[in-house]
């Protein structure tokens, strides 16, 4: 047993592939909303993956946590736990495997480290913030399968992301096959000869692969919202058998639900998978509702048959829409958050979803915003050359450098809406987009108003502003990234001469 | 009787205020969809508005067409016809005055001078034309109240269209109270006094200074699409008695329906005017219907409440929409021809649907033409000095002069219509704007392809193109206003190379 140092340093014991030691916990000390772990030695003979089970039950004070522990390969047993309170938590293991049965321990959380402000949780209804109570404002990009990609590509991508405005990525657990995606990931979820995949077990160091992405991820503060299924398939893993799915699932949440920063969806475009139906998408949920302790994020992405968010599983909506102006409507349907994971994508290739400028990359993440609902980026660009090329890297699927025009943008934007610490709520359109305030702000809900204008050019406008207050009002140019104070202040209705130049902004705050 | 003179020369007799001479027509030639007008001298005693009745049957072979007459005050009663067809036409009037009836005449109807073309009637479910064959693309503009203005500023009106883009206009009866539209106009439609109307009485000056205006419209190949009621009103004229409703109609009818250019629209924001129910809307219907022999274009406005254009007495769709990409549903849905005729004008006044850019003014067209729909436009304008000023002079209700960016843009795309001869029929989208033959212009359905790709920005594209024939490419840059052609011939699945600039567009003409 060598948890001690494991649990201090998070994804070091993930990595970890030696023997494991004693099967007491030695006193240790844990940041909430970390990882404790505790690695066992249990039978490596058989099938492990079929015909052993552990778990272990974690207690503070009068609570109880049941967790699933996975085996890990080389007859290595893991149990992952994310303390959510501070003090002494003990835990007592049970198993099929007598070996790995009424281990019990204990260790003590300690408040987390600057940075670690633990999982996303939803708030006011309509918006996130971190656990710690810290606010957090989505803006998500789009990576499907840079966890499948060179070592040296990964590392761009997350150096990349190091200096972007994204603070949550979109990556598919499985491998992807599609256009410009056309090649073997450099391993497999399942051991795999001859194109057969021998789903009677799982390939741990695929799963050691990802849980080190979703780490580096995490260090740099961006959410891994975890694509479950998918149907850009090549090797059978949208059409496995339902046994296979519901292991593959459990294990998946054994293995990542202790990192704060795990969002889980379902499926990406779960109507494309011809072989699952209705039911086995219910059954997912519930797999994934029961099997996570800590209830992280949960929801799931379409492509032409809208899903009902309003199915209690759902923590938020992930919609691929471009019908900003149903924000609105269905915010009050849900009543749940509501993010614009796929509005197309800031490109240039010859695919309808993969061809936005950036100038309209920019505008839908401002609309989504004055909508009271979020964003999500992709990008798509190709050079001339890479035209007739297969293999071109695009930031969608591959990761790599960001090449357009949007991102920067966004990262003006995201500053805005931290600042202003409010996001939209009514609905889009000019004269509607005075916007509720967002409580974690610490402000009331009078104190800030952000219009977005759109198409609209007016040369003037009325507001009205609270008469309780005076307000100072600044022009923002989300394109030019400049924020221009207006001389004065006001309150009551107020007639502001504007630029009469489209695609502006205005935010009232006040004094 | 001097309807000689004027059935050659249309407009003069509307204009005649001296006593009618002769009541049998001597031998005279009207023109095929011009009118005839015969003029009577009758009783002026009592009121003849409500005492007097006055019709005529003109027939031509076997045909007969019943039209009334109306009373033009001064005892003069006037019948007015447009003949639809060549040769001998006969007429008898019917009156309840014993002086107006039995009146008989016959006149040669000829073939029309250049530029007439006759009345615009719907063709091939979703598109127009004029009665002789000729194609008509509505490219229409709004001026609602320019003919209540300055007689300079109407002429001024006149001649900004006579060089514009459009050929309909959007015009209203009744005068227009509304922002920047604050004064009486010069004349009313019933006599007026102590801001009382006299209802049992109509104003034929009102009138006969409309359907000039109506004619100088004629002249310049502009199709009046005249608005019977609207809610903007501060006069009593949106909330009169049924039966003044009804007589106001016929009125108008009997009056206007013998010019060719003349479309009915039932209102503007029908929705808005609150002393009207659904079973007043019926009855204009079934008025317009039954009391214009011609059967001109029909339709309503509306503002928030969508009306049901399968209605059978509508022969097209108005919409006030700027959910273009329901134009496929709605076409599907309805079978006739749709119009955005009002989605918001460009501007910069502080209504959220009078500030549009010139662009996005423009696009908006263009996703109306790919869409197999058409545009309507406005123009709200106003000058950092106007903004205190409710007398400013605005387009959209005033006339006067077009200030903005998107009518020479309109200008260049209506050309791209007429001479490619085909308008859309797919979805909005990229991938769907492969578009339906306009039969008119004598080609086959995969004689042309216009392709508008809005905010996508494709480097390359691939089109499938008919591998029957052999086509030529052209980008067009909407906004730049040129056409380039691509060296080359295409045929089938063709890959073509693009600017990678968003708003541009693509033709392929059948060589």
């Amino acid at each position: 047993m060598k948890a001690g140092s494991a649990v201090l340093l998070t994804g070091v014991a993930s990595s970890d592939k030696t023997p494991a030691g004693p099967t007491t916990h030695s006193a240790g000390k844990v940041e909430r909303w970390d990882v404790f772990e505790l690695v066992l030695d249990g039978p490596k003979e058989g099938n492990p993956f079929l015909d052993t089970w552990l778990k272990a039950t974690f207690r503070i004070g009068a609570r109880d946590m049941a967790v699933d522990g996975f085996y890990d390969g080389e007859g290595v047993y893991r149990v992952r736990f994310m303390p959510d309170a501070l003090g002494e938590w003990t835990y007592i293991t049970d198993s099929s495997a007598p070996s790995l049965k009424g281990k019990t321990g204990a260790f003590e959380t300690v408040a987390p480290r600057a940075g670690n402000h633990g999982p996303i949780r939803v708030r006011d209804v309509y918006h996130f913030g971190y656990s710690d109570g810290s606010p957090y404002f989505p803006f998500g990009t789009t990576c499907y399968a840079w966890v499948h990609q060179s070592e040296a590509l990964q590392e761009e991508t997350l150096s990349t992301l190091k200096t972007s405005p994204f603070n949550k990525l979109r990556m598919c657990i499985f491998p992807k096959w599609y256009q410009y995606n056309h090649s073997d990931p450099p391993r497999f979820p399942f051991p795999r000869q001859n194109n057969t995949n021998d789903y009677s077990r799982l390939n741990p160091e695929y799963f050691q692969h990802i849980e080190k992405r979703i780490l580096d991820l995490q260090a740099l503060g961006v959410e891994a919202d975890l694509i479950l299924f998918h149907p850009y398939d090549h090797w059978g893993f949208q059409e496995m058998p339902a046994e296979v799915d519901d292991r593959y699932l459990k294990y998946v949440i054994a293995r990542f639900a202790a990192y704060r920063n795990v969002w889980w969806s379902l499926a990406n475009e779960y109507d494309l998978m011809r072989k699952k139906n209705p039911a086995d998408w219910d059954r997912f949920a519930e797999i994934v509702t029961q099997n996570d302790p800590y209830g992280h994020l949960r929801s799931i992405h379409y492509s032409r048959a809208p899903y009902d968010y309003s199915r209690v599983w759902c923590t938020h909506a992930g919609v691929q829409s471009y019908a900003f102006d149903q924000a609105a409507s269905w915010r009050e349907t849900w009543r749940k958050p509501l993010i614009f994971d796929e509005m197309m994508y800031e490109g240039n290739i010859n695919s309808r979803w993969g061809n936005l400028s950036g100038p309209e990359m920019t505008r839908r993440f401002w609309l989504c915003i004055a909508a009271g609902a979020y964003g999500g980026h992709g990008e798509t660009y190709v050079s001339a050359a890479d035209i007739e090329n297969d293999k071109a890297l695009l930031w969608w699927s591959h990761g790599g450098k960001l090449k357009g025009s949007s991102p920067q943008r966004l990262s003006f934007l995201r500053r805005i809406v931290e600042e202003t610490g409010t996001v939209g709520g009514g609905q889009i359109g000019l004269t509607q987009l005075q916007v509720p305030y967002y409580p974690s702000a610490k402000r009331n809900r009078d104190e800030a108003f952000l219009f977005y204008f759109d198409f609209h050019q007016p040369l003037y406008y009325d507001f009205l502003l609270p008469d309780t207050g005076k307000y100072r009002a600044e022009l923002i140019d989300p394109w030019a990234m400049t924020v221009s104070p207006v001389p004065g202040e006001f309150s009551g209705k107020t007639r502001l001469t504007l630029s009469g130049q489209p695609y502006r902004a205005l935010r009232f705050t006040r004094i």
